[in-house]
């Protein structure tokens, strides 16, 4: 027994509430004998003790539980601090069917944990003063190299602020160039939490209408053209999964350079495209820089990670540095250095290329389960990418009822009806698939739910 | 030479524009015995660059570089993007004298690497997950344990909530408990940053005047006794280092529970009083429940953790975890990791004691030195605690003139008066002296600026 554990018993003991303020703890002499250890061991573990307060050594009275020492009581009991109940599922960490979760059993853990535990190790001294506000330069050397192979942009690091993710651009965006009357136009149906999000920032908030091609730019022209921003989901639409089309993608960007407005453009899973072609994105037609391309790793690599990135036109940068020197935007250096490295050795893009088949499958195979297990209740609307289903009910309203049975097994899925404001509402559930691991499992998971989705509906 | 090598060659090269679109790549086998290796070698390097879209493959017409990649021009001329200057030199990573860097040459880097690298290797693949909105529950257990023993305070973990420190501390309080037209005070003078941030985040902003008790209570009852927020720095006063007295501390008690008003407890500093004892915190006086306690790890550990964290009082804590899911404020889970097992081990309360001293030591010989070279230029009043000096001007108001000629030099103190809104300004500068290692060196840097300072100032 060394020092460490003799100081964290008694730091346990008095923390528990076993030693109370005021107690006497046995001489370092005595001590170390009934534990057989040298004396010296005790009285390290005493001094330290003492230093952090937990002790006082009273000299030849001996050592006691410092008596000044108030500790929250272990026994208080528990006050109403349980976190409300979202109203959405994505929070929950278990279950299955999630949406926005990468294949948890795909990703490269032991080359992760590799470069990860390399760059905790090397850290040096001057990287550990303050981290910059726009982000760790070799990480936004290598997202903008990503940015302009794959997604077809042609940006500059200089270009790139990194963020915690999807919420944290918007925010970002908003604070550096909305005021707060300015109309801010949003997708009809459109992510949840976006919307909640805009909901509270942004008070001019309004909604244009999704069909299959996308965001209905006319309408868009024909009762907002005053909007200052205009947040799109173009590569796959969030939750529908369609295209915006190319004509529209045309239109809006001349409305926003005609109108000096900005187009948010939400990437979250523009990589997984399952077509000959991986669609560009919307940001690389964008000659007259107007469109504020936003991305995050949470979707392509994992959730925890809380890393996402936007690239600010040319024009704005110095507003968004401004800005981010006020707001102290620096986040933690580690693991922006990991990710880097991740990036800059060619990792990620074989990942990513892995994943673009691999959710191919495993959407098929959810695809042919929902079709066994429930040909008269779904009909599905098949688009080219993604990583959920829209499983559209074949009749009637209650997905919200349905959502609700699924999610008592512990199928995670959301009701497609909860994602529309105003535009007439479709009915169905929004199914993550990208833990799916073959037929046989999805099928099981969806068996679960069987007879009282049967009950419910037919 | 292995595929990884040459992919990262032809990479290079294309990113570099060595390389342009539609070039003719050499044959597999050619290139195979050209660097005299295996084919299978060559063809899987190709095979990635062809995944990820830098190569085509034209079949028996050979293989190119894809001629619709889309590459930022190396050679593009370099825009507008500087940053612009502030007007503060807070954020300068290099130079002297720097305000709120802790002593970088005595954090212990090599205990922090070996934790961090441990860290990294075990993160399990169910911790890649979604992050708690409130922080890594460990870490949330480790400060409130730690702010029970060191602080004073009576929390529970479950009140802990994790943020990247000061600034995200004061925004998301606002956010939660904030109308846009409540009244909010703040010191003057005051944390220049706090100030600047609040202007931009609370309209209706106000102050109060500071004197040798901190806060003037009084002025606040009498002016402003209908504020909602008070935001103070009761155990270090940023940037006079005064302490908060006691009978203030329990008038502001009194008036924000009587007001149902809050007061937010800037305690930046507060491990590092160097008087016999070490002062509790504000909220260690909080029988109502009407302070929300602030900390940050930046100032005792290291300024690129930017890990924060903010007490809610018990009636807030639904309220804050509702805004946290809306905002999404989970952060990358790795450094809370790190950071709960450096706390759990004891190690950070041994470097906060060792800290302790240390500071006292630096303090002392930063005195000695400013009072050897300006004996007729500064003069002080000091106090018991804080990480900087605020060396006061003899006579005349020149102190951003001075603090001007000794940024030249490249010591990054600041001028006193710029942290004044309305209150009768008071001139000196303020002298970060973490860093100091010897009078010796602290003489050489500020003879530095010794010849440009007598000629402005005598």
């Amino acid at each position: 027994m060394g020092y460490k554990e003799i100081y964290a018993l008694y730091r346990e003991h008095i923390v528990a509430g076993r030693l109370k303020p005021g107690d006497r703890v046995p001489a370092i002499r005595a001590l170390a004998s009934e534990l057989q250890v040298a004396r010296k061991t005790v009285e390290t573990a005493y001094e330290i003790l003492i230093g952090e307060g937990y002790f006082v050594s009273q000299g030849a009275k001996g050592t006691r539980v410092n008596p000044d020492l108030v500790l929250a009581s272990a026994a208080e009991p528990e006050t109403a601090t349980a976190p409300p109940t979202s109203d959405h599922s994505l929070r929950e960490t278990k279950g299955e069917l999630r949406l926005g979760i990468p294949a948890l059993d795909a990703f490269p853990h032991k080359k992760w944990l590799l470069i990860s535990a390399k760059a905790a190790r090397t850290l040096r001294p001057d990287e550990m003063v303050l981290p910059p506000i726009m982000g760790h330069q070799p990480l936004r050397e290598a997202i903008a190299s990503y940015l302009n192979i794959s997604r077809g942009l042609n940006c500059q690091p200089e270009q790139i602020f990194i963020t915690s993710g999807y919420r944290a651009n918007l925010r970002l965006i908003l604070a550096v160039l909305a005021q707060p009357s300015d109309k801010v136009m949003f997708e009809d149906p459109g992510y949840f939490f976006g919307q909640k999000l805009l909901k509270r920032i942004a008070p001019n908030l309004h909604y244009v209408p999704v069909d299959r091609q996308g965001m209905d730019v006319d309408y868009l022209l024909r009762y907002h053209p005053d909007a200052r921003f205009a947040v799109v989901t173009p590569t796959h639409h969030s939750p529908l999964a369609v295209t915006l089309s190319l004509p529209r993608k045309h239109q809006l960007l001349e409305w926003a350079q005609q109108n000096n407005s900005w187009i948010i453009e939400d990437d979250y899973d523009g990589e997984f495209h399952y077509t000959r072609k991986v669609i560009p994105a919307l940001k690389s037609l964008d000659v007259h820089d107007r469109v504020i391309y936003t991305g995050t790793f949470s979707k392509t690599m994992m959730p925890a990670m809380r890393v996402g990135y936007l690239v600010m036109p040319k024009e704005t940068i110095a507003r968004f540095s401004e800005l981010g020197e006020i707001l102290e935007t620096g986040m933690s250096l580690l693991p922006q250095k990991i990710l880097a490295q991740f990036l800059s050795e060619g990792h990620f893009y074989r990942h990513i290329k892995k994943m673009r088949i691999l959710y191919q499958q495993r959407r098929r195979m959810m695809l042919e389960a929902l079709q066994v297990c429930f040909p008269d209740v779904f009909e599905f609307e098949l688009t080219d990418g993604g990583m959920h289903i829209v499983a559209f009910l074949q009749r009637g309203t209650q997905d919200k009822e349905l959502a609700e049975i699924w999610q008592r097994h512990q199928l995670r899925v959301l009701p497609l009806s909860g994602w529309y404001m105003q535009t007439q509402k479709r009915y169905g559930l929004v199914i993550g698939y990208t833990n799916i691991r073959s037929v046989e499992q999805a099928s099981a998971l969806l068996q679960r739910a069987e007879a009282e989705t049967r009950a419910l509906l037919l």
